[in-house]
Order: structure tokens, then C-alpha cells, then sequence
């Protein structure tokens, strides 16, 4: 009988091995499919933006946006991915930042960790989208080369401390003020909305946006469909991207990033939830496509820092609020000759804020774990603050400098021209699409080459 | 060794908890990714629905697909839920249905619930799924306000009763008849198609549809390739969609929604077959992409009710009967008098039909679990005549209804004039797009073939 | 204590059951999410195929595309996945491949086997994805009838070849060569590109590509935005293609196809790392968005073979170098005189080269497993040179004997009118598009408002 104990105690002890690593691999799969969806996110910002832009700017914001994505992923594989691990602090690396180092053994193919990879890749994906949220703001008039300065700081440098401040479980707005911020609605979407906002005061808006006398022009989108339909590919990306903001815990029930129990059940429901507000929220404010869909989002940011804990209809309320609030900051963003092209601020920054403040109205109290403080407003509002301030600065501060050295602006003859015609090989569309009615008139335009 | 044994049975007990919680986690982003992909369903219906429509219309028929989405959430929440829990015998509502009400625990974050939320958002995308089928057939004619109540009662009442009698472990139809529809060909496709049929009678045709004499004239898609490329979309969706067919039972066999064992790999080998035959069907008909496309989704349908049982090549040859011969329903719908504008009586009414009924050609005397009497050609024609009932009488009623009160229609001179000038604050393309040859300009022009 | 023993053994032995039935539901599931997302290549080809058409095309080349999957469904049924189980060996059938017939029991539902319609259908998506790397390369003037025949003789005979020999465990190239293409950089995209290759030299260039004196004139994607999207939504695809890359072990590490232990985040590393370099690559070399896009595939395909092993700065440097030097192997054959239209031999020919032999420099060494030989430039080289004659010799004959035929190519004076008007019962864009600036003309026309 002892052999017979000594038998089912290796089979026993086998199981639990192969029960141990079907949860690792189960748990790489899932943050796997959360990067592949989030690269329909860059699909959808790609068509999102394109479509957004004059005819003239198409491609010129189409490249932007690539270049956007692709320099995301060395730079946060060479240090973004080292600071998310280091400067949960503050300011002042923690030594177990090291393993973030592009040298160590975990920063590459190895055997032994099937995590490091598939969680580098979510949050690289993460800064990519942060870094696409900023491209729209500013297209049809900033040169690529400030611009890829700017994406980077804010993708590889800026968001991801604001990930190891507010979204790490170590993280001092977590351990000090019980942030909650489980959609990353400040770290991520008021973060690059404040950024954009920043750099949106020195980059100056498009040329012919403002009239001598302060007021607006629209500048209209050249493709709304497209537009539209980019930014419901952003919808689906998105569940990608909320995947990758909870915790696959192999055997055990979900954790949030800072350690709550939670379950993906929660995140559908309100995700659904503040998103269909979203939509009708904008309806009803403006009949505008385009902001029904940009609702769409604004209600998943809205609902976002309580994914886990809300009701339903909470998400719902919160949802249809901002989706009618947000497009009335975008016209007071247009009164102070802020030229926003595809509502950035608004949406993100805003949308996010009104995330971040409501999980301090609507779950204050929500207990946290490892004797961290428990939610409450005053946590929310010192987190909105810093991410508010910590996308805010840098942006204004690098716009500033790299203006000063003429990398910011696109000189206006050359807006007037169109950034394709002199930035880009090809046309984007050479067999029409072009002679805006406005635009064609004189004979004479008609020997003009597609623009 | 008592002890020893204690320290087993201890290790034993934590290992089938452990097992047990990644069974439930496992199945909740199973049906996670399900949802993520329906909403590409849904990206793909935007472009193909907008595609489809003319330049004038464009953002109308946009904005009311966004909507329909939109408004299923919440009316899925707060009873749509409720209807597929409580109805499974009839119309008389079952006790145990309280679950879904939206006062019960289960409807919002609960640590102990795993299942609800995301059951919940994946039978919502159902529901709008649903919804978005419908939407197709009606546009470019239907004022927003007749159309919402329309998708409403479809999407959260009509088709999600037809869920609970032949698309639930206890419906009427399932225990009576042996109703077998995996796929949801009659329970999806079949309740859309008809209640979009009994609308399109009460709305009349799009202005310029029939001359006097009664014969029809195209109105052609503004933009067949954004609307092709928008089908291969749903297709991706569909994999979400039929995921969402099939239920995980952790540690076991999957089972299909009657509890019948079944495989994924049978879904697969079945849906790419049924398919390509789709495709193949419609090409020797008709030679025309957008019914290439439609035949891929008429093919799945063909093959849906059975995809669990058919040999691969029985899916083909249903796909390729079902490609083949909806088009001629088309045609002969448009000889009725009846103006569908995306064919959606044809793909999913009479596709659903032909998956309904095929079953019970191809998988007569399935047998059949719990006592329920097995899959029989007169349960599948019972269960057809049902759906199709329920989905023409509400969508009948409730348009002639709401045309009665002047709901339904736009007016001709609007419609002529174009919906999105007159409801929609911005333009589809205003740098061009425009001037369509037979408009402009000179008559040489207007002789040229469009290219 | 012998009945407590007695049933501690039962329920280990329901844990180890119910434990290992997990494993093989988790397995299924993986790979059902692969083929959805390869689905989504599919959509992404599509836009991108048409989008690199001219206006007059459009269609044409979407009817092409889309037949070329739906025909590689039943074909891969019928012959291809037996050809992948026969031939290992090199030309002479083994006989266990006749689990690949399609009467065998494993080819339709099975409620004892959760595999063989799975990897069927991802195996059956790799076989598309190859048909339709082909099918860019020869739009605007290859013949319905001649294309899908050679289609279906790359999809379902040649890369599936190419794959028994050097994509399986027993493949000859690996067992005699260690040949190592985890990603399939030469099994399919070699195989794909210099297949393309030989029809093009059959084939001969669009009417009006080249001038008498040998000089090419540029023809114009008509809609560069779709096909960049399109370009970005096949990227989001690649990760379903990559997943089936890769061999899920239930309770065990990942292998690879040649047996030998891997990670989903050593992939996640190098592929994500691959792809940024290729934008960056061919951003420097051309500017051109549509090239920044390929190489974002090309950069993908040059890491693609060591997708397991490389530490992931390598794969950011052969993307690099990929994206940089494969536009120039572009600009090189159009001075040889070869019309590709889509780039489809230096994307995925060259791409796929770069990537095999790169990993017998950078992985030379890398140990195998059952005895097989380690990783050596040798036996890259060795596998490049099959893979390129596999795919060459059977597209320049097959396409040889249909121009004998007269079954390749359109005539002239119908590529001169568009292959939309001649062979497509509908018009891509009825509305607008034609009419390109020079074709508009009078002054009348410019004052019409756009709608």
C-alpha cells in the first residue's frame, strides 16, 4: 500500500506540473490574441486618420501613423519596457527595474519565462495606441521628424511612467492613494490627451482653420465612411487592449493591475455598456457620425478606471454623459484657437478624465489589497491631476524646444500645397477623388496633377 | 502514512480547485474573444451597409447601423436577457427566468459569477447582430426614429424569443420537435430575413426602384469594394459568432446549445466548407462580387444548422445549392414589387431556410439528449414555419403601425434629395466623390461607361 | 484507510481525464482563433489587391481574390492536407498519409478527435494566404480561368509540398538538413513569390506597363489609403498565421513544427520586432507608404525562420535590412522587364530568402531534437534553393502550357478597356471615381455641390 501511496503521490505531483504549465501557456495565449487585437486598433487609427484628413494630407497622415507604431517597438523594447519596471517610485529607479534591460535573460526567447514576451508585446501595443492618439491631433501640418520625437517621448517614455505610477501594482498613486484606474482611462487616454494638448499650443492649427477675426472653418474629414469605419475596428481592437489590462492568474480568479479580484464577466458589461451611452450620448448632442463613433470610445473611457466594479447602468450613465459632454469641449477647445483635428483632447483626455473622477464618486470605498488605501475621490483627483500634468508637460515643454529649432511646423505654403505633393512619392488616390468641387472651377485647374 | 494520506487528499482537493477555476476562466475569454469578434461583424456591416448605399445617402445609412448597435445594449440588458431566460416554453414566462432580470445579482460584477457578463455580451452582439441584418434591407428610405423601434423590438423581443424556444437546452421546439439549429440559421437568419420582409412591404420601395409599369430599375452600391471587403470582415466575425453556437464545458467535451456533444473542429470543417461552396454558387449564377460575398454568408447559412453533424462535403454542396439559387430569389422579390436593398430576405431568410430544412434532410434521426425526440425533417419544418412566423408578424404589425402614425417612411422629395443632406450635419466626401457621370456635366460624358 | 486510498485514485484519475480533455479543448480553441484571424489576411488582401488596382480593375481583381479562397477550401479538402500527411518523404506517398484522405474518419466530425478539423482548417488558411500572395502579382490581366487553376496548383499542391518537406516533423529537408523555417518564410513565402515569378515571365506585363525602348512607366494603386489599410489588416492576420506556427502541448512547453520547445513570447518578441524594422527599412529606402506597409511583411518574413530563437534586436536588424533592400530587387525587375504588380516576388520571394538563410547565420548551430541536424547555413541554403525551384518550375511550366492554350492572359484591347467592364456585371464605383481631372472638363461640372 505504501508503493501504492508512493505511486499516486508521482502522479499527483505530475499533474500539478503539466495543471501549472497548461496556466502559463493558457495565460500566453490570452495576452497574445490581446496584441493581435490591439494591432486592429493601428488599422483602425490608420483608416480613422486617413480618412480624417484632406485629400491633399492623406498619405502624409497615413505614414505618420506608421512610423508611429513602428518606432513604438524598439524604443520600448530598448527602455519603455525597463522604465514601466523601474520608476514605480517616482522619479528614482528601483533596482528591480533591471529586469526590464534590454540585456537581461528575460528580454528575449527563453524557455524558462513564457510571460516577459507576451507582456512586452501587450505593452508595447499599449504605447503604441498612446502614441496614435496623439498622431491624429496634429495632421495635415507637423514635419515627421518632430513628430516622431514627440511620439516617442510620449509612447516609450511619458505614458509608461505614468503606467508604473498609476497602473503597476507598486505603483505610488496605488500604494499611496488607493488610485484605481483599472481601463487605463488616465494613464493611458488622459495622458495622451493632455500630451497632445500640449504640443497642439506650439504646433499652432492648420492654415485657414482660424479667420483674422478668431473664428473657426471646418475642415472636413475627406472620407467619413472610411473614418467611421476605422474607428468601430478600434472598438473591436479594444477588447484586446482591456484584455490586457487584467491578470491572468492560472487556477485562481482574476486579478486587476493592482491586485483586486476581478472577472472578465465585469469588464463585458460595462465595456458594452459605457460604450452604447457613449454612442447615444453623442447622438444626441450632434447627429454626427463621427462623434457617435468617437462616443463609442469616449463611453468606454468614461466607464474605464471602474471596468471591474460598476453596475451596468452605472457604465451606461457614465457613457451617455460623456458622449454629450465631450463634443461640447471640443467646440470650447475651438473658441480658444486650439485647432484639434480629430478631437484628441476631447476624447481622450477629457473622456478619460471624466473616467478617472466618476470610479472616485461611483466606487469610493472599494477596498484594495496588501493594506493599500481603499478608492476614494480624493485618490481619483490627485491621479487625474497627474496625469493630467504628466502629459501636459513634456508635450508643451518638447513642442516648445523642438518649434525653436523649426522641427515642429510644416510651413504654411506647404500646407497649402498638400503635404502628399511634396513629402510623398505617390498619390493617394491618382484616378479622382481629387478636383474638389471647391478646389477645380478654372480650366486651368484641370492640368493640374492630382494632389 | 495517515498522514501522508491526509497531505494527498489536501494537495488533491487544491488541484481540482485549481483545475476547476481555470475550466471557468478558460470558457469566460473563450466567449470574451466571441464578443470582440462579433463587433467586427459589426465593423463589417458599417462598410458594407454604407457601401451599398448611394453617395447621397451614405451617413444615414451609417448612423442608423451605429445605432442599432447602440440601442441593443441596454435594451438587451435590461430585458432582452430576461425574454431568452424565461420564455423557453412559450409565451407565458417561467419562474427561473428572474436570473435575467437586471435587479438580479448575476447582472454586474460578481466575483462568484464568471459566466453571466459574458453570456450576456455575447447573446447582446447576437441581438445586434440581428439588428444589423435588418438594417441593410431598409436603407436609404427609413426615418431614424421607426427604424430604432424596429431594430429594438427585433433585436431585444423577436429574435431573442426565437433564441428561447429553438435556441435553448429547454426551448419548446428543442423538447417537442427536436428542433436542431447549432448555427442559429432559423433562430438568427431566419427571424432577421422574415421580419425584414414583413417591414419592407409596409416601407414600399426607394423612390426610383420601379418605373410604372412595374418594372425594377439598380440602384447601384456607391462603392462595391469597401462593401465586399466589409463581407470578408463578417466572415471574421462569423468565427466569433458560431464560437459563441457552442458551450465550453470545462474538463469535458464541448456540447452544443441542446447539450449534445460536439467538437470545434467539426464547426470549422463545416463553416469553411459550407462557405466556399457559398461562394462558388453565387459566382456561376451571377459572376458579381457582391453576391460572391453574400453567397459566403448564404453557404455558412446553409450549413449552420448542422455544423456539428455534416460530413464537409454535404456543408459544400449546401453552400453551393444556397449560392446558387438565393439569387434568383432576389430577382423574383424585386419582380414582387418588394425593394431589398442588400437582399436581406434572400441571404438570411431564405439561407436560413435552406439550413433549417437541410437538416433535417441530411441529419434525420440525430439522436438527441435528456428524452428530447431526435432531429426529424418535420421538427426542422416546424421550427422553420415558427421562424419565419415570428420574424414576418412583429415586423409586419409594428411597421404598418408605425406608418400609420408617419414613422416609417422618409419622403419621396427628401429621399430624392438625399437623406444625409437633410439629417446628417456633415458630408460623406466633400472633396468629391460627387459628381456621378450621369450627373454632370456634358452629354458626351454622361455616355461614357462608368470604368 | 484502503477505500480512502481507493478513492483518492478515482478522483486523480477524473482530475487526470478531466485535465487532459482541458488541454485538448484549450488546443482547439488556440487554433480556431488562428483560422478566424488568418480570415482577416483575407480581408486585408482583398482591400489591398484592389486598392493596388486601377479603377478599371477593381472588381476584377476582387472576384479573383475571392475565388481563389473559396477554391482553395474544397481543394485543400479533397488532395492538400493528404499531400501534406503523404509526402514528407520528397515525391513518393508514405502510407500514413492516408489519415489525410477525404473518406478517412478524421475528416468530418468526431467526437473523438478535436484536432484534425482544426489544423485542417488552419493548414487550409496557409494554403489561401498563399493563393492570394500570388494573385496580387498578376492583376489586371491574367485570364478567370487560367488563374484559378494555377491557384489552386500553388495552394493545394506546390506550398503544401514545400511544407511536407520542410514544415513537418518528418519532413526530409529537416530530418536530413535541420532545415529550420518556423514562421514559414520559405515554405510559404518563397514557395508563393518565385511561384509568381514563373507565371509573371508567362504571363508578360500589363498593356501599357513598358515602352518600346524597355523603359517601364509607373501604374498607379488607385486607392493607396485602402490597400495600407488593407496592408495593416493582414499584419493583425499574421498573428493567427504565426500562432499556427507553433504546436500546443497540453500540460507542456510549446514545440515548434519540428518538435523543439518554444514560446508564444519569443515569437511575440521577434515578430513584432521584425515588422518594425521593416517600416523603418523601406521608410528610409523609399518614403512610400505602400512600401512602408510591405515592409512591415517583408521585415516579418526576414525574421520569420528563427521567430523562436533570435534575440529580438537580430530580428529588428533583419527587418532592416529586409525593408531597405527588397524595394531595390523591385526597381531591379521591372528593369528586367518583369511586370509585378504588387510587388508579390521581392515581398515575398526575396523577404522569405532573406529569412531562411539569415537563420542559418544567425541560429547556425541550434541543436534539433530526435537526432535530426542542428541548424546550419548549409542546410538553409539547401532549403532556400527547393523552395524557390519548387515554386518556380511549376508556376513557369503550369502557366506555360495555359498560354499555349490560351487560357493566361487577357487580350490587350479588353485590358485596355478594363477588366471590370468586359467581365463584371457591376461597377465598382457608379458614382464617381472615373471621371479622373482630365476626363472632367468643363467649368459647368465644377460648380455642381457635392452631395
Amino acid at each position: 500500500m505504501e508503493q501504492e501511496l508512493a505511486a499516486l503521490t508521482e502522479r499527483l505531483a505530475a499533474l500539478e506540473s503539466s495543471s501549472g504549465m497548461s496556466g502559463t501557456i493558457n495565460s500566453e495565449i490570452f495576452y497574445w490574441w490581446c496584441t493581435a487585437l490591439m494591432i486592429a486598433i493601428h488599422a483602425g487609427f490608420l483608416a480613422y486618420e486617413m480618412g480624417a484628413s484632406r485629400v491633399k494630407n492623406v498619405l502624409a497622415s497615413g505614414i505618420k501613423n506608421i512610423l508611429a507604431f513602428a518606432f513604438m517597438v524598439p524604443t520600448f523594447y530598448f527602455f519603455g519596457w525597463y522604465i514601466y519596471l523601474a520608476f514605480y517610485n517616482g522619479l528614482i529607479p528601483a533596482a528591480d527595474g533591471a529586469a526590464g534591460l534590454p540585456w537581461d535573460m528575460s528580454m528575449g526567447p527563453n524557455l524558462a519565462d513564457n510571460a516577459t514576451g507576451i507582456f512586452w508585446a501587450a505593452f508595447t501595443l499599449f504605447a503604441a495606441t498612446t502614441a496614435s492618439i496623439f498622431s491624429g491631433a496634429v495632421i495635415e501640418r507637423i514635419q515627421t521628424a518632430g513628430f516622431l520625437i514627440l511620439a516617442i517621448l510620449l509612447g516609450s517614455v511619458v505614458w509608461i511612467l505614468g503606467g508604473a505610477w498609476g497602473w503597476h501594482p507598486s505603483g505610488w498613486l496605488t500604494v499611496k492613494f488607493g488610485y484605481h484606474d483599472v481601463g487605463a482611462a488616465g494613464v493611458v487616454h488622459m495622458v495622451a490627451g493632455f500630451f497632445a494638448l500640449g504640443v497642439l499650443i506650439n504646433l499652432g492649427p492648420r492654415v485657414g482653420k482660424f479667420n483674422e477675426d478668431g473664428s473657426a472653418n471646418a475642415i472636413f474629414a475627406h472620407n467619413v465612411p472610411f473614418t467611421i469605419t476605422g474607428l468601430m475596428l478600434i472598438i473591436v481592437g479594444f477588447f484586446g487592449f482591456l484584455g490586457g489590462c487584467i491578470i491572468y492568474m492560472p487556477g485562481e480568479q482574476w486579478i486587476n493591475i493592482y491586485g483586486q479580484p476581478a472577472t472578465l464577466s465585469a469588464f463585458a458589461f460595462n465595456t458594452l455598456m459605457g460604450m452604447a451611452g457613449g454612442i447615444i450620448g453623442a447622438w444626441v448632442k450632434t447627429r454626427d457620425p463621427f462623434w457617435m463613433m468617437s462616443g463609442a470610445l469616449i463611453g468606454i473611457f468614461a466607464a474605464a478606471s471602474g471596468l471591474d466594479v460598476y453596475y451596468p447602468p452605472v457604465a451606461f450613465v457614465l457613457g451617455t454623459f460623456g458622449g454629450f459632454v465631450v463634443p461640447m469641449v471640443a467646440v470650447w477647445l475651438e473658441k480658444m484657437g486650439i485647432d484639434d483635428a480629430v478631437g484628441a483632447f476631447p476624447v481622450h483626455g477629457i473622456g478619460g478624465l471624466i473616467g478617472v473622477v466618476a470610479c472616485g464618486i461611483f466606487a469610493s470605498g472599494y477596498p484594495n489589497v496588501n493594506g493599500m488605501p481603499p478608492v476614494s475621490l480624493w485618490g481619483q483627483i490627485v491621479g487625474a491631476a497627474t496625469m493630467a500634468v504628466l502629459g501636459f508637460v513634456p508635450g508643451f515643454v518638447a513642442s516648445y524646444i523642438l518649434k525653436v529649432f523649426g522641427l515642429l511646423r510644416v510651413p504654411d505654403h506647404i500646407q497649402e500645397k498638400g503635404l502628399d505633393i511634396v513629402k510623398v512619392p505617390v498619390s493617394a488616390y491618382p484616378e479622382s477623388y481629387t478636383p474638389a468641387p471647391v478646389n477645380v472651377a478654372t480650366p486651368a485647374a484641370a492640368g493640374t496633377p492630382a494632389e
